[in-house]
């Protein structure tokens, strides 16, 4: 960090929170970029973020590129804002090199959105490693969801190990697919078909489109054994046309529903709060371990020893990790 | 991993790396696809090598993409084979979408060289987080070295912390620059000034080249303060015709000898290998913490009380992160 970048006070982020709250957008923005770095704002935010959060049903959008997902994106903000509410996206893509910015391509696809001051729209490419994307996305989420925006629209390309982390702290996970790419079958192996709570092929008038979610209907059946459990429906939709649609934002109503029913909605809160945690503790256990000091002169005299011989790099490693204390589950 | 899958025993493994040292290029390759996976087959080759490694001049090469890097390295690695001496190179691009396989461009780029048996050619794409492609480069590398290849070519797309921290295990750093892109200063300003041992201005028939090179000896000249140190030189090439190569590669040698001479060589040595060995630590503490059953129940118990508001997300994480206990230094 450059020495002329100011960084608020405590009461400056009161102030700029109190005008996210009333809904000035810059100040949102603002909330958003002070979360996503590591730092006492970010500490002072999840405070003051801990009452309010927890109200907005979050729904994870994922799929290959090009199967259309900031398309239904825009489709599906503008049939949920019409009533006035406000709505909040979290764009990621972990395969973009694009470095601490916007990813242009959805700024420009979901462009008419962004006119629309009851949608808040956050694209967060690559920073650093796969879970520290995974865990700002989660930090920005939770921001929106305090500040009122509901429901949140998770988005990630792809179906990697860290676009399942994005959706895996959604309530409601829409995967969507398209015909003729030849790998869906793939994408189900990935673990796709025990994530995703809807799926949605896209480009139905395409070839293929109702074999696909033919294929689609016959893994879920096979999957899903336990009576009274949700089903996860398949959809045709042509998203760019709006066809179809209403059908997924029905769908998503009614898993809000069966969650809420089931006593589910709770189990996955917890689960995605538990996997955030996990991600913040990561961060603070491995800065806390190499600042320091004493580690520091031990890994030193430890990477000598590698280098004469005496020891290999994974016997050595083993070893120091083997030398750390769990914590201690607290008294009670 | 699929239940399919052949796993090799403490005796193949063994045996590949036998036929590996006899000069197999099947054998070589199958190594390093069994380092590059956590494993016991990786415990067990860091062994194997542990005698053998340490020999090879390791040459980290980066620069931002399109500067020329594929193109400079087959014509360096044409002007240092000439001796017969087998040489390894390690292409690294974290900013790549694919996974798990070869990176096409630099394998057509680099085509002839692969006809070459002296000359063994391995590619690293993203695979899960950034940490891991740069800990499985150095561990890929570790594997060259012991086998006898030297030096070791290894070549990073772009300048950020991934990148960084490939070159950083390198002896000799040679950063690759092109005229014109204007990026010059923002990549000094990003650390590369610092970790340069050679620039090379690629395209030097381009306009702007001569005074691209005239901003680097300034800086290198401000930079460089301490007298008997090394001043890193500022060379102009037209690689793709080879012009200017040898004077990298004497550049090169000489810098290598400074090393040893010195003994500035055994603190690099050091300093990778403490590089390495922290990667490693890492990844085996965060493997034993998700591992440990206690600790999982005690995340689930913070996770519902974070949902109650009891407490935020990331007092919780500070916390549970303070519980751990760093390593007791050994004793003597």
């Amino acid at each position: 960090m450059s020495s002329d970048t100011h960084y608020p006070t405590p009461a400056e982020i009161d102030a700029i929170w109190t005008s996210a709250q009333a809904g000035d957008q810059a100040a949102v923005a603002r909330i958003l970029s002070l979360v996503e770095e590591e730092g006492p704002a970010r500490t002072h935010l999840l405070a003051l973020a801990n009452p309010h959060v927890g109200k907005a049903h979050r729904i994870g959008i994922s799929g290959p590129p090009g199967a259309g997902k900031s398309t239904l994106i825009s489709a599906l903000a503008r049939e949920l804002s019409t009533d006035g509410q406000m709505i909040g996206v979290v764009a990621v893509d972990p395969t973009s090199p694009r470095t601490g910015g916007a990813l242009l391509g959805d700024r420009v696809r979901m462009g008419d959105l962004e006119q629309d001051d009851s949608i808040f729209i956050r694209s967060l490419a690559t920073r650093g490693h796969g879970g520290g994307l995974s865990l700002a996305a989660g930090l920005v989420a939770d921001q929106l969801d305090a500040l009122g925006y509901n429901p949140l629209l998770l988005e990630t390309v792809g179906v990697g190990q860290s676009e399942v982390e994005v959706v895996r702290k959604a309530h409601t996970v829409v995967v969507l697919l398209l015909p003729g790419a030849g790998d869906a079958v793939q994408l189900m192996k990935a673990g796709v078909m025990e994530i995703a709570d809807v799926f949605v092929v896209n480009k139905a008038d395409k070839d293929g489109a109702r074999e696909l979610a033919m294929l689609l209907e016959a893994e879920v059946h096979a999957a899903t054994r336990r009576a009274g459990t949700w089903t996860p429906p398949v959809l045709l939709t042509t998203a760019f046309k709006g066809e179809g649609v209403a059908a997924v934002v029905d769908a998503i109503g009614r898993h809000r529903e069966y969650l809420v029913t089931s006593g589910e909605l709770r189990e996955r809160s917890v689960s995605g709060v538990r996997l955030q945690l996990r991600q913040l503790v990561e961060r603070e256990l491995l800065d806390r371990l190499w600042k320091d000091e004493t580690f520091g002169g031990v890994l030193t005299g430890v990477a000598e020893d590698v280098v004469e011989h005496r020891t290999d790099v994974g016997a050595a490693a083993r070893d120091l990790a083997q030398r750390m204390q769990f914590p201690v589950p607290p008294p009670g």
